[in-house]
């Protein structure tokens, strides 16, 4: 039996609960997971690219056959390079799916080798997104059932510093 | 590393290529795929359940790590009876999803030890579905472009011998 | 310059104010509409297939480009039979779109030479479908708002013919 | 201030969790919330109109501003009878979503002064569909988190019967 | 009976007549609508928080039961500080759909007393958004069939304004 | 018979062979079209807008019944200027149809005179996108599939550009 590895790409800027759930489920399933963040996609991120795999090797610490990395350039490339044939990708909802099955589609034309799939995070973190944690993390709201305490803690850290520095007395 | 099984259940009420398809790029992700032709799905089945798994058999013998078998009963009981603990579905369109996101998420709440993974079907079959190859054939369209040989002398055996028993002079 | 024919085929079981926008405004782009009442397309109909032809033809019979017909078989043969080579689909949801855009790759598949178009209804009849005009009629509800004079007084018809002969004295 | 009523109207063939967790979500928005059983709008249900209602009381009894009826013809005319200017739907899926506005904008034009609100079930029974459960149930899986106990040890008598009366040895 | 207040909280750069139908809609319901602008939502709003807050009190003023105010934060703290226990949001479209039951389930969880509610504004005002209007109205089209008239005015006199500051002779 | 004209506005940074499939398809349909470059479009364009008219230009040489010209203002007043009553739009997924939607009925608003009609792009091309495309080539992936040589080899040129002046060591 040939090795089975799957490359599960992404920003990852703020991981997620759905993120660790979905990657502890593919764990399940492939021999070896590689959870690659990519350094291109996000235009103004909390987090740098270092600070995110730090991130996510605290987060996966526990489940064995994870790696963290990060790669620049097309998805489909660098899988070929790790040696997977295997892309997952996380599907919470309509706009997710139609996003992603375009951009499945135009992997596949690229390399035919490397195949999608798609895995449901838990319902109970079906309507997290990156966007609204950081929303509410901004505001100040209690994020402590969406994120793993290794995104919490840096999080809070990093808007801490910008209401200190964009003081502004009006909005306090 | 632990041997790892899926499971395709479906009606394959007709078989097309689009499932050809999909399990043909399965097949390179796990170390074997049980396709199943699900007993209690089809209310009124063009082809018997013995039948469509002699199709299937058929369409697939070039394949070496698939089976073709048959079910009642729940699917997650299934997988877990055969060791699979992973579920493949195809995805094509935005309703399928909502369909099988349910599905997934409900399968999950009875076995979560059981992972439902979408995959998606080559473009050039997205727009296939059973029951438009059969209102097709039905009315005698061309349907070699759509599914396997095994499925189109089949499928034009069994609408030649509707035709003639429900002979309706006005309408031919 | 040649002339340009559209079809508009459907089940027309029963028509409605949705439908006959779509008409005058595709009577407007083409220099001839076909309206065609396909046989095969429902179960359990309202109107026999002759009847829909003549609510059709009443309907319309103030858009002098505008014929009614009806056809059994492929919609993209039917349309080859009469010189058309464009159907027109009318789009109200997303629910609609994702079976037409279906059918629509389908019959490209049987006959590239075919083009099947989509047009919009009155936004003020958006919400309209046969099903649910039909729903409301057998409740008695009031309908002169969603169909045309030449469907309400053949609706109201049938609907109280029903009455009678299925007379349940409780639900009176 | 005037008292304001809710109708909550449904098939409630069978009541989910999903739907007792809308009804007490309500019950906290609105004076009085009136869960009504529509008589028209199941083909094949499992339990009568009278089980309904039964069912639906027992699950209800603990919330004081409850009440449960039934009423056949449309839905607006008995919100008016009962003085509701409000009727309630549950919203779980993009296809849920499109069907429901379809409704409440044909509602809307049969009488402007009642007007359709949409809730969300707990994103716990956001995969729960009274269909889905029905299945369960008839193959004999375990539904006990996904309907109350009336609803439960109903289920089990139904499917129990079915079970006796079509008794098949080979699929036992 | 408790006194029920619901807010109904947004952007409203530009408001509508989708809001104003909803805000309409919603005060025949609830005794009272708190229409709150949410400060830190747009990013290059046409109209400041102070003149949104103007143009809502304008446009409302016939209706007794609403009041206009701003606010910053979260918007279930907004909607526990005023009292109010529900959250009134408009859908049109399926996308609409996504990101506000990711959203209401999401503010669910950081309040589970305060519950969001769906209402459907007219269809007549369907296809209207706030950014479709401003692109309109910044190309000099005529408006007024869908804002009200201390939106039109306003409007008028900063796209005037901008395009005397920006002035290109090329494109007048 | 009247001429026939259809508009088919966009953006067109960059054109793809999408783009191109289905102005072959509309020119069957119409006596003439008419592909023109909204010059306000898109914030960031690759081409300037007399790239785009030059790329079209050469795109669709082939085609006689095909004009390229740029235009800016509200696209039903220059589909009026030039004598069109028809714009065609393309079609690919849900996401896209709902924008659409709301488009087409605000510019009915605008204008009753001119109607949208929807046209769907051949299935081997329904997940090309032109910000997808770009995506790729930004990476230096072959796009050679997915576009006409006119606007391979002009973005071959751009990003070449690009990657010189922006030249980041680390990255490269």
């Amino acid at each position: 039996m040939a090795q089975h590895i799957a490359l599960y790409p992404g920003s990852f800027d703020v991981a997620t609960n759905g993120h660790l759930d979905l990657i502890q489920r593919a764990a399940a399933l492939f021999d070896k997971i590689v959870v690659a963040v990519a350094t291109n996609m996000d235009k103004l991120p909390v987090f740098s690219v270092q600070e995110r795999v730090e991130i996510l090797k605290e987060m996966t610490q526990h489940i064995p056959n994870v790696e963290v990395t990060s790669f620049d350039g097309l998805t489909v490339e660098y899988a070929a390079q790790i040696g997977a044939n295997c892309i997952i990708r996380g599907l919470r909802a309509v706009s997710d799916f139609e996003y992603e099955l375009q951009l499945a589609l135009m992997n596949r034309e690229l390399n035919d080798e490397i195949e999608t799939i798609f895995m449901v995070p838990s319902v109970s973190h079906s309507f997290l997104s990156s966007s609204l944690v950081k929303e509410v993390a901004s505001m100040g709201g209690n994020i402590s059932d969406f994120v793993p305490p290794a995104v919490e803690r840096r999080l809070k850290e990093k808007y801490a510093k910008t209401r200190n520095t964009t003081c502004d007395p009006k909005s306090e």
